[in-house]
């Protein structure tokens, strides 16, 4: 079944392929310009750092659905061992095997393609089994450090949470914007808060994978006419999922990573940046959120930071 | 064979257990105040973006020597998958094994004991193969977000690589610390270069594992007379390897991790940093290099960024 | 909570402790002698084969409940990849993570302990979580062939599968080795059908792992009485469970691994031998069951195979 | 560069597509019939049984040089660990990593492609990234038992260990036939025997990789015309490496798996058996070599057992 006209209507118009050359694999990473930077240090004032990722585990918000996006498995190969004879410094050692888009991670530009096309027009043939992503994988994407803004939807709304048929609209974002008392700009690193974290906080990993409130068609236009460098949110799915129209699945996704070039992070907890945002009365900080960077990685973990 | 006199001496004078309280578990990163990150973001003058991790991938820097610590694993789980039927959006999928400590890290407090102990009298037994370290995990230690200073050892010995032997000396520092025209401070993350990495870099691990140049036992009372929050640099080994004593096997990790409760960084890539500090003639920068939290994580791979 | 003294009381009847030196490490596979193969040679008599293993795949029988225990994990690292250039001859790739004892194994002599000891009085200690079993590991348990008995409870009990809390009795291996046509003999391994496999085969991994039937506390002796080299079922779980007396887990595990040095299997797929042992009405076949020789390993997957 | 004609010149003459239909997934192991494992009961005379895979391990065969074809990673997930408190029985547990192809192992029929083509003309396209081999998986492969043929080529050239530079020839599969005291017949497992892991067992993997002995392009015709149901041997490229004609790599691997629909062993260590069969003057026996069943998988590790 051919991707709808719609989709190519929109597509068209988000477009970013060409824009930082025929070579670029980066995508609206390279709005982060330096003064960008600049201006996200000026974000920090009192100097309180707040972390955005989940702790990894092996009960994880991965529920099986997704074969080999597994929770990480974290094994020891060695406790207190005295490598080198009795009564010397003994360590432990462990290791993990996890998906790489299991936990708090980015979308990397290979993780999404369709008709053939990855983002800047590269040819889908350019993932591997053998190699992984042989272009714009996800160890290019480095560093990510910008201005980050929170936009609050759920509070906007006046909720803890939105329900799970909340497809996020531009109007959503407006509002949160307005909330955030910020403007967002080019370069600008963009965290959408649902609240849908606090099913899987609460200990409801069924709950928080599906349904889910999520980003709509129409916020991909929006994210363009700003020229954000990324965006993330507190979901599995990142969009809201069932999808709007029926058998057009994960359309943001394509939107973002094919067409606009544009990384996706998900499962980020913002919990505790919204109560901080709300009391500080203010919704930009400085953000720090660089990938780990896997060689040939459709996407990555990462450990994001804001500091306010 | 017990530790030597000499060790316990040294231990005394730069033991921190109790310091912070009898339950703390993230030691000298209790010295990262507000007020420190402040300082930090006032060293954002550029805005300027320097990445010091090495790209994960099998061929990285283990050699096998250490059993477990594997070179990451990436493998594929999907390629352009159209998940919901031909001509739909695709995707890609990946998953990875490693060692927890096989790249650019940091070592947690968990990682080391000596005499049955861990930092702040936390007893060794707390680390099992079952949960990994039940205290002092290295998901407690975050965020780590603070001003770095490079204190770069070879280029102050205007070479660009120490040799094997070097044992780096609390001299070494007070020149380099001159060289990057800054006061190491309490709650700075200090990252001293030897120039090792550049035997991996030139595509030899077997030359870059061993023998190394490193930190020697007098350097642990330097670090805790400055109250550095921790310190990280561009070896495997970190200390000098082989040790200085004979039959007196890492000591300068036990000193750090066990006694002062300050986190160690390995496999950092310092050459760009090295570089541009000595174009730009500074050595003070904004420095973002948060663990990913594996709960039970004896230590964990990092993405760090320098941001001048 | 210490061990009670019935356990300890059968302890002693069934104990093998040096009766094959003190520095065994088999136990009882040392029952199978070259006369006891040829003697299961003598079974098979139509030459067919019917394999016992599970397929191995993500959706195995592992429900999470254990943790570390994951189903396995296959992933590709290469497919139809050229490897020589184009046109050339293509090879695909794959490995895997699993657990291993998640899928069709045998729990080695090392899996279990109790009071701090191993069978032959091995201190639990000499299980690392660095190197694994350094006594008893799996892989010196090979090679396992010898005569199988399958011992159909659940046929003998006219039904497809035996109820949950069925705590299998001696009285119960009596009726089913009247069933097989055959009396259990010294080296012999015995298959020990419950028909709870089912339950998994029918799509239901929760149902098949709690509540389970499973061997009583009264079968170790039957075992030892008639020296059988090794037993194995169709339960994840392998003795009845939950427990029979409060508060005494998993008592059949120590008498059989600790006390007797007896291996043993599970989630062993007996369905198929079932039915063809009834078609020909026999119990007995000349059984291959092998298990990984994973050094240091306190079990290990196995693909048995009963020839007939 | 195209294949050249006298590969396909070979690949006609030894082809079996259809041969068993258009579905069969098995290829030769169809010639398996209970017929044949009658008579492979019938080998088995003194009881003995040998082992004839290697130990798993990390420091395994595996060089590095393929990549994602790991040596096994053993870790452990739990070390005596008491689950349901003090006192109580306790337990250690193990997971691992692995290539499915790094140890001892068969390469399943859907390892190699040429031309776009598997065996009995199944699209190359038929593995995928996500599942593997969704046709001709290794899972397919089971039951492997049979008669199992030691061809001692070593042995009949009176040495320990071929030379690297040595492609074995019909007439040395004739010689060590004789050697044998049998004859090769139809649904037979031939166990080929060179010497080269004797490297590997002396600590030089390097030496066991590369450069290797091993059968030439003139052996498939000789495994059809006798219709042997799968050949091993003890090396690890399998056919002789660097290969006989330039740019033509891994022809044997392609006959064999596409054209002739077998599989084939590597890695097997044939050393007791080579010295037992001649002790006992005979080189037929009983062969149990049932690969693990990874659904999707490529290959698969084994272990083998020969009983005499």
């Amino acid at each position: 079944m051919p991707l709808p006209q719609e989709f190519h209507d929109l597509a068209a118009r988000v477009n970013n392929w060409g824009r930082w050359g025929p070579d670029d694999e980066i995508g609206t990473l390279n709005l982060i310009t330096t003064q960008v930077v600049r201006e996200a240090a000026a974000c920090i004032r009192s100097g309180r750092r707040i972390p955005l990722a989940l702790p990894l585990r092996q009960d994880g918000v991965q529920t099986g659905v997704i074969p080999g996006r597994v929770n990480p498995l974290h094994t020891m190969t060695a406790v207190n061992h005295e490598i080198f004879g009795p009564g010397t410094v003994a360590t432990s050692d462990d290791a993990v095997t996890m998906g790489l888009q299991s936990a708090t991670h980015w979308d990397g530009l290979a993780h999404v393609s369709h008709s053939g096309r990855l983002y800047n027009n590269r040819p889908a043939g350019t993932v591997t089994a053998h190699l992984g992503a042989t272009a714009l994988g996800i160890e290019r994407a480095t560093p990510i450090v910008s201005r980050g803004v929170l936009l609050d939807v759920a509070r906007a709304h006046r909720t803890d949470r939105l329900p799970a048929g909340h497809a996020i609209t531009p109007e959503d974002l407006d509002a949160a914007e307005e909330l955030a008392r910020t403007t967002v700009r080019p370069g600008d690193i963009v965290l959408i808060r649902t609240g849908q974290l606090q099913h899987y906080l609460a200990g409801d990993r069924q709950a928080y994978a599906f349904p889910s409130p999520g980003l709509s068609l129409r916020t991909p236009e929006w994210f363009r006419a700003r020229d954000v460098a990324a965006v993330a949110n507190d979901t599995l799915t990142f969009e809201i999922f069932p999808p709007e129209i029926e058998d057009l699945w994960m359309p943001v996704h394509a939107l973002h990573l094919v067409e606009m070039g544009m990384l996706q992070g998900q499962n980020w907890n913002l919990e505790e940046l919204s109560a901080v945002c709300a009391e500080e009365g203010r919704g930009a900080f400085f953000l720090s959120a660089t990938a780990e960077p896997f060689v040939g990685g459709t996407g990555a973990p990462v450990a994001p930071v804001a500091v306010l």
